[in-house]
């Protein structure tokens, strides 16, 4: 996919949701904040496994992780070949105790961002199980990349 | 804040409960280990939602970020010029299951930090509610950040 | 322990059970996806605390850092004077709620990675009690560190 056909996906992505930034970079080096899989305002809240299911959990890691590809995007100035690796992504689920299904939700991020990134989107990940997320979120996303300076 | 005013505020942090180091620096970056919010050895302890309310969760999440960078302050050799900039704070609460303010408590830590540090102080954050937490302590947090060589 | 040693406790660590590598790797960093216990398709799961003791629990954690330092090793070419230094931990805990001891589940962990890297395997570290892992995995443990270019 190119960077034209990424700035025609752009939307806006949910602001944070406390006193941080989207993202902080020094040097090369970016951290992007966890961010939910909000779309025009409208939140996806609720315990995967017993709230949502499968599909709905996916549904919302997919658009988080849209939500911080934008946010990406707009830290390198909307230059997508600015974007060199991603190297960490770390997927947060809001999950029913015993749940076992967290990385299948989290897959769902991985997919997207690899879709959009190829093999600059490979990434390391940790997927996680949470008692509780940000506003009840069902899933978040974080991650760390290098940019070209 | 000058840096001799900071001085005057530090304080001794919790040891770490384990194996491992309070930080470690490679180059100009530096990681810092999960902190606790104890001070003078008394901790914080239980579920912010359940045992402890928001305004409680907040105090030890103040807490501890002054433990967090009273860790930072000893890595640096006391001088506050040298932290270039933090770049990641995630904040981990023991949080009882669908409590919905997990990034309130988080606040407070980040409020300190950039009321400490300034723009330098502006950071990238995720919050999660956690099942549980060593020594069931309410609240830790971590970071990552840059200094000068 | 020299490099010929740990060459020959060597064993194949378990795949990624999702859509991410094993690593990921940017000049001189490195960052490792969570990994579990699994020796063999064997799984360690459930909750410690809960389902599992202490000891299983740090039995766990143990197998689970001996396959991160398995990809460790794969991803320098088997030359481990080439890792520099491990910077941060986190270590995972699939915990029953209020369970009050998984740092002392992750120092099983950390006493390997020191026993197996010496001052290099020193680290920051964070841990969590976490609602679920995947697959119900009791443990997971991922890193960053610094290799020699």
């Amino acid at each position: 996919m190119s960077a034209a056909d990424d700035r025609s996906s752009v939307h806006e992505p949910p602001a944070p949701v406390g006193l941080y930034e989207p993202f902080i970079s020094s040097g090369r080096l970016i951290a992007l904040s966890a961010i939910s899989s909000a779309r025009g305002g409208r939140l996806v809240t609720g315990k995967v496994g017993r709230d949502l299911d499968l599909e709905a959990g996916r549904a919302a890691a997919r658009n988080a992780a849209e939500n911080l590809l934008a946010v990406l995007l707009d830290a390198v100035g909307g230059e997508e070949a600015r974007v060199e690796q991603i190297l960490f992504v770390r997927g947060y689920v809001n999950a029913a105790e015993d749940f076992p299904a967290v990385h299948k939700v989290i897959d769902a991020a991985s997919e997207l961002i690899i879709h959009k990134l190829g093999e600059r989107g490979r990434h390391a990940r940790t997927a996680l199980g949470c008692a509780t997320l940000p506003n009840n979120n069902a899933v978040t996303i974080d991650a760390m990349a290098v940019i070209a300076g």
